[in-house]
């Protein structure tokens, strides 16, 4: 019986095109981060759910894609301890018929690779790794259940000389995909520095989950939710003003400083804020050396993964295309301690690549060399000239030129139309007047252009064919 | 509660030179494809079962690691249905709740994406994929139930300019490994031939199972086992001197095409194995123009992947380091019938990337070059003079060369350790004295050599770096 082929809702085939436009976005982001010394790793697709479990929330948990134990795997089960009021108990067998899951990020898996292998790593261990992970969510346009993540981490150092050089890979990587962007950055104490002067220091995530919607619903919004989580007019009228803050950098830091410093309506002092300032402060001194090329900007409404930052916070967006975060990421202090392994402090960044996929498209920015890979195609005309081509090819093989030796020996349209389709730039037709005269024949197929060449002129033919 | 971390069994972690190793195996395999026109295709990881099923046999069935469907899997199940004598119906549930598989190899899910992008393909299409699979299979010693395979196959053309640019692939591929090997070569079409001048056209599956054996048993015990299978002496008679064909490939070709157009003891032709004869002996004329640097021979004793493949069948085998076949392949017929595209012909090849790292790490042939990423770290001891180091280091990863700033203003004998556990070769270590001067300090860490350079002399400090 013919099957229909087809492949699970949530993945994607990638066909040639598709791919060397992914491998220049992958190449590009790896090439920077080994100039920073950052070493790659991989870990399993699979993971035991007991890494797995916990990490990502309730929510997170059921998104894991859990993988059948091997064998007859229902074959041991009691029925009666499995079955309650005639329906089968979904959560209880689940965790007996299932003990791997596939990787939900990146992250987990570093942490627990630290862990494991500590005693290999040299410290400060600056690791990137791209690898897809998978996800059972709802698929829907631009969220797939299998997709790449890019990230990098250096774990065991505090200083502030490893943001500086995350801002500096994002600057780069940007910088060579010829998109303009706005790296936007914050700090976690910053925020617990809002609460404090504002006299609710138990309330910095009701503040924070508030202030990170200020671009979507705007500031009497937000307002309005601060109010709502208990937050006093006098409270509210502290942090106001901060979320205004305008002028330089240097400017927005000196104001910070002030204010974290003994707030002029409360009184109050925030050690932490001051401490978000000085790293701050740091690290815009360290941009300012290094000549960074996009734009950067303190942005103190910034507060992605408010749950495990506990410094710096990054946050990438283009500025030429209407899309969300490109890339984020930030410092965290103990993402190892679950396993094992605690007071690390880390910091790491993460590349979206679908979405920086979406707007090299979108602005028309992938090379136009990425969508031909044969840069010569031999017609097949004459089967006893086959031999004189084949040498010929393997030449210039030799000589770093991909090439094509069309294997059938059919109607020299067809092979035009497959020149074409692949677009393959240039087309040799050599018969045997050009083999008994030891010359090769070659064709720009955009131009035109045509050039005889002798056949041991490989270095006229490298001319032709750039 | 702190868990020791572990992964699932069969399942492995790669660390930086574990990676570094593996890429230039993979990145050596793939620029070779590229050359011969070779693209790349992904597939997901996840296929629907209803693809993968019946495709490896009952044995690739069992060995298929299947994914619950998410949600809750089994509250919709009948306990029902689903429980007999007490005990749980395995195979019955697992069909309701699994949909999905972890792709098995890459040759199913090729035939599956040729079928379902028919008509965006240039045909005939030669793709290469570089993907892991998953195979539920006992793990042992280079045995894996995550590994990857490197595939390349050319669908679409019956021409043997394929096979010989897939000999030229492997010869590159090695030669470029520095690894010495031999690539045997045989046509499925002599099998049958074999079978049929003995007078037993039935007995191909027989007579091939038992020649397999031939290096491993001897031609004694070969004799016997198809004496067993019912061949008669005569037949045998037939068949022993073949196998002990020797001489040129010329020679042999030869006398390959007298004993198939017309055996002098049994008198029958084999019209299938002159045609195989006639396709070796095209392939080897190719050969010969090609230039080869590998051994390259005909082994008529050679019969991997019998099931499927139809006309020429490879295998390479290290000459100087004992491991199985490190890549193989060969011609078939109907590998997208299955999906609805019949008589598309295809040969393809697959190098075994594991037994290839073990045959380079064991004849010691990776380049050292892979053991060190960062060629220069910046020493930090001071950090007033930390903006001038980022300003130095930022001039050298724009010149080409990755290399660190030690984050931490701490001993140096740490960050000499650090160096060396990183196998970085050179170290600059820059104080407030330098920086005034405006020059650099670098030392290679092997020789001891040390050099000063100005600031700006970037030229000077990259041919020292060398």
């Amino acid at each position: 019986m013919v099957q229909k082929p087809s492949i699970p809702k949530g993945t994607r085939d990638f066909g040639p095109l598709d791919m060397a436009q992914r491998n220049y976005i992958f190449d590009t982001i790896r090439s920077v981060y080994k100039a920073y010394g950052y070493e790659q790793i991989e870990t399993p697709s699979m993971e035991n759910l007991s890494t797995l479990l916990g990490k990502y929330g309730d929510e997170g948990d059921k998104l894991l894609f859990r993988i059948l134990n091997s064998g007859e795997a229902f074959s041991k089960l009691n029925p009666e301890e499995y079955v309650e009021n005639g329906a089968i108990d979904s959560s209880a067998v689940t965790k007996k018929v299932c003990e791997k899951g596939l990787r939900y990020d990146l992250t987990v898996p570093f942490a627990r690779f630290v862990v494991q292998h500590q005693n290999e790593i040299a410290f400060p261990f600056r690791r990137y790794q791209i690898q897809p992970v998978w996800r059972a969510d709802r698929p829907q346009k631009g969220r797939y259940r299998e997709f790449y993540q890019c990230d990098a981490d250096v774990i065991g150092s505090r200083s502030q000389i490893n943001e500086l050089e995350l801002v500096q890979i994002v600057d780069t990587v940007f910088t060579k995909f010829g998109i303009n962007v706005a790296i936007k950055i914050n700090n976690r104490k910053l925020l617990t520095g809002f609460a404090e002067i504002a006299g609710f220091p138990d309330k910095v995530v009701d503040i924070t989950v508030a202030i990170d919607k200020l671009d979507k619903i705007g500031i009497d919004a937000v307002k309005d939710e601060m109010r709502e989580k208990g937050l006093t007019d006098q409270a509210i009228a502290v942090i106001e003003p901060i979320l205004g803050l305008s002028g330089t950098t240097a400017e927005k830091i000196a104001q910070m400083r002030s204010l974290m410093g003994g707030h002029s309506v409360s009184g109050l002092v925030s050690e932490t804020g001051l401490k978000g300032v000085d790293e701050l402060e740091e690290l815009f001194g360290f941009i300012e050396v290094a000549g960074i090329r996009q734009q950067v900007e303190i942005d103190l409404s910034l507060a992605r993964g408010l749950n495990y930052y506990t410094g710096a916070i990054f946050e990438v967006k283009a500025l030429d295309f209407q899309i969300g975060s490109i890339c984020g990421g930030g410092r965290y202090d103990n993402l190892t301690g679950i396993f094992g392994l605690p007071d690390m402090s880390g910091v790491g960044i993460s590349f979206g690549a679908d979405r920086i996929y979406d707007v090299l498209k979108g602005l028309d920015k992938f090379p136009k060399s990425l969508e031909s890979s044969t840069q010569l195609l031999f017609a097949n005309m004459d089967s006893t000239v086959l031999p004189y081509i084949i040498s010929v090819a393997g030449q210039l093989r030799e000589a770093g030129v991909p090439c094509e030796v069309f294997p059938d020996s059919v109607k020299l349209k067809k092979q035009f139309d497959y020149a074409d389709k692949k677009s393959i730039p240039f087309i040799s037709i050599v018969g045997s007047d050009e083999k008994n005269a030891n010359v090769v024949n070659i064709k720009n197929l955009y131009s035109g252009e045509q050039k005889q060449f002798e056949r041991g002129d490989v270095q006229s033919m490298l001319d032709f064919l750039k």
